[in-house]
C-alpha cells in the first residue's frame, strides 16, 4: 500500500532539520532487496543534432559555458544523496527542492524559483500477473535550456523518448526542453490510462460477480479496489493543478508548447472524470452487495418457512393420532387413517395455494 | 458502455508521440463490420443564395479565395486519417486539433486557436427497440466566415438543417457561420431531451415496479441506469461550459448569435438540473428497494411466527398424551380426549388473539 | 409530476427552429379540456391618477406615445401565439424572449436584453383537499415605465395587487414599474411559504406515523415526499439568483426599490433553508424507517425464539416417553408421570429466567 | 419545534403589502398567555459619566439635539408595533427594518442603511429541567452615537452588561456604540457555546446508552437532537456572516472595535466547527444503532438456530422409536434404551462442539 | 476526549467582558494534579553569536534597547495570568491576543496587529502505551526581530531545536526570528505524521480484525477512531490556511523564507490529504461491517433452514407411524421398518442435493 509507505517516511524524517536529505528510496531500503547504480544520461540537441551519452559523474554531464543545444540530464535512482547534492550545486537547486526529489512519497506539485521551475509526478506501473498498482516518483527541474529528470528507477518511457528524439528532426528537436518536459509528462498521464483500463476491466469482472454470485470476497475485492481509487485519485487532482500552472508559466514555457499542455490538461481532466465515475460506480456495487445478501437471506427465510409451516401443522395432526387417550373414536374409524391423510393432503395444498399466490416459489 | 471504449482507446495510443493520428472509429474498427465511405459536403450560402455539392476530395471542396459567402463543410466519417490531414493543411489546423477530431472519446470541450475555434460535443442516439443510448462525437471548427463539422456517421439533424438553411432566406442565411454552429450545438441538446425522456419513461416504470413487486431484477436496472445518468452527466456539465466559453468568444462570435447562446446555455443548466433530479430519484429508489426486501423478509418471519407458534405448543400437549407411562390418569377419563381438545383451542385461540393484537396479520 | 411535463415538452420542439413559438400550455393542451379565453387587462397609474381597463387586443392596450404614467399589461393566458407575437412585436420582444414566455415549463431566470428586462418565474399552488403540488409560470418584461406579466392562468395576488394599487397613492403609486415588478414576485415567494406550510405539516403528520406505527405506505409517502422536495428545491435556486440579479440590474431598477429587494432576497434565502432542512429530515425519516422495521423484525424473531426454545426441548422430552422400547424403566415408576411434569416445568422455568436475563421480554 | 413557527408566521403574511407591520411575537400571540409590558430603558454615557433612565414612551428617550454622549435605548418587547412606529419616525427608520424586528423569525442578517446598520441575531436559551432550546430574536440598530436594542423579552446578558458600562469607565466607556454593540453580539455567542455543551452533554449520554442498551427511544432521542443540530446550523451560519459583514463596516464601526470583532469572528466558527461535528457524530450514531439492532437479531437467531438444530433432529430419533411398525428389532433389544440415549447425547455434543468451533456461544 | 473540554472552557467564560483572562489550563484545573511552575528561557543569537539563559521573570528576559540581535523568548506554561499580563505589557500585545493565548482551546489562526503577528497552532501528543491523542496548543508571537513562543508545557521540540540554533551558524543563525517561526510550525507539522502513522497502524489491525472475526467491539474501535480523525481533521484545516496566510505577510516574514513556508504548506496539504483519505477509509468499513453481520446472520439462517427442513419432513413421517389408527397397513408389512427408512434416507439425501445445489453448504 503506498499510502501508509509514505506516511512512514516522512514520520522518519520528524525532528531533523528542514532541507535535510534522506533517501527514502533505493539501496539500503527494505524494499530493494539489493542496491540498485544510479545511471545519468546526458543529451545534448537541438534541430541540427543529438548527442547522448552515459556518463559516471554529474560533473562529466555538465556542458560546455557557451553551449547553446539544450541539455537534457535524466538520473534513475534518487537514493544517492551525494549525487543530488553535486546537482544541486551545479545548478543552484535549493536544499527543499533536492529533499523533495529524494524524499519520493511526495504530493504531485509546481514550483517556480524564478529562473527554474521545480515538478513532482507520481507516475503508476502494473505488476505483470498481479492486480498491484506500483507508485513511482519523476522529478523534473526545467531551467531556460535545460532540463534535469531524476526517477526512483528506469522507465518504460525512456527508451521511445530518446529515439522519436534522435529520429524526429523536424518536430521534436525543434522545441526546447519544456517541449520535452511536456513529452514526459504525457507519458506519464498516458500510464494512467493503462491503469484506469486494468482497474475498469476488475471493476467490470466484480460486476458480473456481484450480479450471478456475491460473496464476501467480492465485497472484501470491491473495498480493496475503492481503496486503490482513493489512493489514484489523491495523485489525479494535484497532478491536473500541475499540468494547469504549468500553463501560466509564460517565462520558461513558450506558447508554442502552450498548446499541448491545454491537450494534456485535458487528458487530466478525462482521467480525473474516468476516476470519480470509478468512485460512484464502486460506491454502488456495495449497495447491490448489501441487497444481494439480503435477497438471499429472503430466499433461505422463505424455504424455512415454507417447510416449516406446511410439516408443523402435519406432525400436529400425527401427534394426536399417537395419543394414547383410551376413547378416540377416530382410531376405531374403518377409514381412519385415509381420513387422516384426506386432512393432510387437504392441508398441504391448502399451504402451498397460500405460498404460490404470495409468489414465494 | 461508451465509457469503457474511451478508455481503451487512449490507452491504445500510450507511447505513441502527442499529435499522432489515430482513428478510433470507422473501418478496420471492430464497431463497424463494413468499412463506411466518408461523405463530404460543401455549402456556400450567403442572403442571396445557397449553393450544396457532395464532394469527392477535401481539395474540391475549397471557395476562391475571393469568395464573400459562408463555407460549410460537412464531413461524415473521421476514420480516414487522409483526409483529416488534408482538412488540416488547407485549413491551418493544428495537429491536436485533428488528432481531436480522430479521436471519438473525447470530452466536450472548446479551445481557441487564435483565428478559429475548436469545439467537441457528444451526442446521444436512441436505439429503436433497446434501451440502449449510444454516443457519438461531433466536432466543429469555427472560423471567420467557415464553418467545418465532422461527424462519426450521418446525423439525423442534417437534412433538417440543410433545408431551413435553403429556405429561410429571411433568417438562418442572414447570419454567419457562428449561426450555423449555433444551430447544430441547439440540435446537440434537443438530442439531450430525447434521451432524457426515455430515461424518465424507465424511471417512472421502475418506480411503479419497485412499489408494486421489486425483484432483483429491478434493482439491477436501477444499476444500470444509475450507471447511464452518470455517463450522460459526465457530457452534459463540459458542455453547459462549451456554451457558456462560446459567449464569452467575442472575436468570432456575433453579438447577436450572443442572445441565442444565452437561450442555449439555460436549456443546457435545464438539461444538467433533470441529470441531477434523475440521480437523487435513482438513489433514492435504492433505499425503497432495501426496504423493500426488509418489509417482505419481515412478512416472511411473521408467517413462520404465527404458525410455528401455534402449532409447536400444540405438537407438544400431542406428545404428552402419546407417552406410555403406565399411570397416567388422563389417558382414562372419560372425557379425557374432549378435554385435550378444549385445551388444544384455547391455546391456539389465545395465540391467535395475541397476534391479532400484535397487528401481525 | 410537473418535471416530467417539463421535459416532454421540450422534447417535442425538438428540430424546429429555434425561436418558433410552440405553446405547451392552454386550448388544445390536453391538460386544459376547454379553451381558456386570453385576459388582457391595461392599467395606466401614477401618483396622480389611476386607470384600469380590459382591452380585447393588445393594441388597444398601447398608450399614447407621450404618455408620462406607468403602463402595465397583464396577460392571463399564454397559449395564444398570435397575441404573444403581436405583443413582441409592439414593445420590440426578441422571438427568443416570447419562445420563453410560450413554453410555460421554463427554468426561472432574469436576461436582460438592454432596454428592457426578462424574468421567468415558476409560482405553486395547493389544491384544495388534495396534496398535489401545481406549478404555473409567470413572466415579466419590465421596461423603462411599462411591465407587461404573462400569466398561465389568472392569479390569487392579481386582485389584491391592483386595489392596492388603486388605493395606495401615497406609496405604492409613487414608485415606477420596477417596484410593481418586486411586489409581484413578492406575492410569488410568499406563495412558496404556504407550499412550505403545507410540506411542514406533511412531513410532521408522517413523523408521528414513523414513531407510532410506520407501515409501507409511510414510506412511500416519504419517497413521494422527497420527490416534492427535490422539484422544489430546483425552482427556489435559480429564484434566489433572479432576485440577486435583480438588485445589481442598476439601469431599469431604481435605488428605492433595492431596497426591498434585498429583503425579498431573505426571504427567499430563507424558503431555500427551509428546503434543505427538509430534505435533511426527509433523508433522516428513511433511516428511521430501515431501523423501525428491523426493530420490528427483531421482536418477530424473539417471539419465535422465545416459544421454539421452550417448547422443542419440551416436545423432545415427551417424544421420548412416547417411544416403544420393552425396557424403558421410568415408565413403570409410580411417580413417572409426575417426575416428567418436573422436568418439564423446571426446563420451561430456566428458559423463561434465561430469556427475563436476556430482557427479551 | 422554533422552525415550523418561522414558516406559520411568514405564511400569516402573505397577502399584505411589504412593508405591513404585523406582530409575530407578544400579547394576543398564543406562546404567550399573558400579555408583557414594553420595557423601555435609555442609557447615556461616555468617559466622563453613565446615566440610565427607564423611561414610559420613546419620546421621553431622545437626547437633546445636541447631546454628545453615547446613547443606547434598549427595547424589551417588540409587539407593540406603535411603539416600533414611533421608533421608526425618531430615528428615520426604513419601514422594511420595522417589519424585521416586528418578525421575530428572521434569519440572521446584517443590512446597511447608510448612515445605520440593522442586525437581526437569533438567541438560544436552554429551559431549566428539560431539553427543549428555545430561540429569541434580537434586533439592532446601530447609528453614528446611538445603539437601538430590540428583544422578544428581557434578556439574561442586560443587567451584567448595564453593570459593566457604569464601572468601567476606563474602558468599555471609551468605545463608542460600535463597541457596546459588540458586546451585545458576544454575549450571544456566549449563549451558543451554553448550548452546545448542553447538547454535547446529551450526545454523551446517548453515546453511552448505545453502546450499553440500546432502544427504539434511544434512537428517537438521537434523531431529535439530530433536528436541534440542523436547526442551530441554520441560525450559525448566517451569524458568521453577519460578525465577518461587521468587520467591513468600516464608517460606523471603529478600527479598534475592529480587532474585538475578528476575535468574535473566530468563536462563531469555532462554535459552527463544534456544530458541524456535532452533526457528524450524531449521524454516525444512527449507524451504530443499525448494527447494533443487527447484532440483536443476530443473537437471538444464534440462540434459535442452536436450540432448533439440536433438539430437532433428537426429536426425529425419539419419533422413530414410538412408531407402532410390528417388526422394530431395536424395541425388543436389551439395551436399546441405553443404545437410543448413546445416539441422543453423541449427537448432542457433536452439535455443541460443532457451534462452539463457530464461535456461536 | 478533548473537543468537550474545549466547549466547556469557554462557556465557563460566558458573560465576563470580553478580554478578561481566565486561565484554561494549569495548576488548580482538574487536569493537572499538581501545579506546574511556568519556565521562561531567553535566546538572543545572530550569525556571531548564540546565548542562552533561563530567567526568573518576563522583565529579566527583556534585552537592550538597541539590541540587534534576534530575541527568542519561550515561556513553558500559560497559566500564570500575571506573565503573561507582564509580557503584554512589555511588548504592547493587545488583551485579546493574550487571552487567546491563555484559553487553550482555540482554533488555529493568524491574526496581524500591525506589527506583529500572531499565531495559535494545535500540536498533538502520542501517550506511550496507549491509544489516547493528547492535544496542546502552541501560541507563537512573532515582531520585527524577537519571537515569544507559548506552550501549555515542555514541548519535545525545544531541546533539538535551540542545539541546532547553537550549532548551525551557516543556515539557522543567519535566518530572522520568521525563520525560527518557520522551524517551529515545521515541528508541529511534523508531530502531526507521527500521529498519522500511529492512526493508520490501528486502522490497518482494524482492517484485518474486520475481514477475520468482527465483533461489536472492532465497530465500536472504528467509531472512536472516526471521532478521532474528525477532530484532527478539525485542527489540520485552519492549520494549512494560517500556513497559507503566513507566505503572503510580506512585512513580517522574509522572501527567503517564503521558500520554507510553500514547502511546510505542501506538507500540511499532504497531512490533510491522508486525513480525508481516513476518514474515506473508515466511513468505508463500517459497510464491511455490515455486511459482514449480515453474511454471518445469512450463516446462521442457512444452518437452521438445512437442519430444520430435512429433519421437520421425517419427523412428521416418524409421527405417522406412531399413530394407532387400527387400520394401518404398513404397520403390518413385513419390511415396513426397512419401507421407512428407505423413505428417510430419499427424503433426506433429496434435501441435501437440493441445498448443496442452492450451494448453503
Amino acid at each position: 500500500m503506498v499510502h501508509k509507505k509514505r506516511k512512514r517516511r516522512i514520520a522518519q524524517k520528524a525532528g531533523l532539520p528542514p532541507g535535510t536529505l534522506v533517501a527514502t528510496a533505493g539501496p539500503g531500503h527494505p524494499e530493494h532487496a539489493a542496491p540498485l547504480a544510479v545511471a545519468i544520461t546526458r543529451i545534448l540537441y537541438d534541430a541540427a543534432g543529438y548527442d547522448e551519452r552515459g556518463v559516471a559523474s554529474i560533473e562529466e554531464a555538465l556542458p560546455a559555458p557557451d553551449e547553446k543545444r539544450t541539455l537534457w540530464i535524466n538520473v534513475d535512482g534518487v537514493h544517492d544523496i551525494a549525487i543530488l547534492e553535486r546537482v544541486g550545486k551545479q545548478f543552484g537547486l535549493h536544499p527543499l527542492l533536492l529533499e523533495d526529489i529524494a524524499h519520493t512519497e511526495q504530493r504531485p506539485k509546481l514550483e517556480s524559483y524564478g529562473d527554474h521551475l521545480f515538478m513532482d509526478l507520481n507516475v503508476f506501473h502494473l505488476h505483470e500477473g498481479s492486480d498491484e498498482i506500483h507508485g513511482e516518483q519523476i522529478s523534473l527541474v526545467l531551467g531556460a535550456n535545460w532540463l534535469l529528470s531524476f526517477n526512483e528507477g528506469p522507465q518504460p518511457w525512456e527508451r521511445p523518448l530518446r529515439e522519436r528524439l534522435k529520429a524526429d528532426k523536424a518536430h521534436c528537436r525543434q522545441h526546447g526542453p519544456d517541449y520535452l518536459a511536456y513529452t514526459i509528462i504525457d507519458a506519464v498521464v498516458d500510464g494512467y490510462y493503462l491503469v484506469l483500463e486494468r482497474l475498469g476491466d476488475r471493476i467490470e469482472d466484480l460486476e458480473e460477480e456481484l450480479m450471478a454470485s456475491p460473496t464476501p470476497q467480492t465485497l472484501h475485492a470491491v473495498y480493496l479496489l475503492k481503496r486503490e481509487v482513493i489512493h489514484l485519485r489523491k495523485s489525479v487532482w494535484p497532478l491536473r493543478e500541475l499540468i494547469g500552472g504549468l500553463q501560466r508559466e509564460r517565462d520558461l514555457v513558450r506558447e508554442s508548447t502552450g498548446i499541448y499542455l491545454r491537450d494534456l490538461y485535458d487528458h487530466a481532466v478525462q482521467v480525473l472524470d474516468t476516476v470519480e465515475t470509478y468512485r460512484d460506480i464502486l460506491a454502488g456495487m456495495l449497495d447491490i452487495y448489501l441487497s444481494s445478501v439480503s435477497n438471499k437471506m429472503n430466499e433461505v427465510m422463505k424455504v424455512l418457512t415454507v417447510i416449516a409451516t406446511i410439516f408443523i401443522p402435519l406432525t400436529f395432526v400425527a401427534g394426536i393420532y399417537g395419543m394414547n387417550f383410551e376413547f378416540m373414536p377416530e382410531l376405531k374409524w374403518r377409514y381412519g387413517y385415509l381420513f387422516f391423510w384426506g386432512i393432510i393432503v387437504a392441508v398441504g395444498l391448502g399451504m402451498l395455494a397460500y405460498f404460490r399466490r404470495k409468489k414465494w416459489f
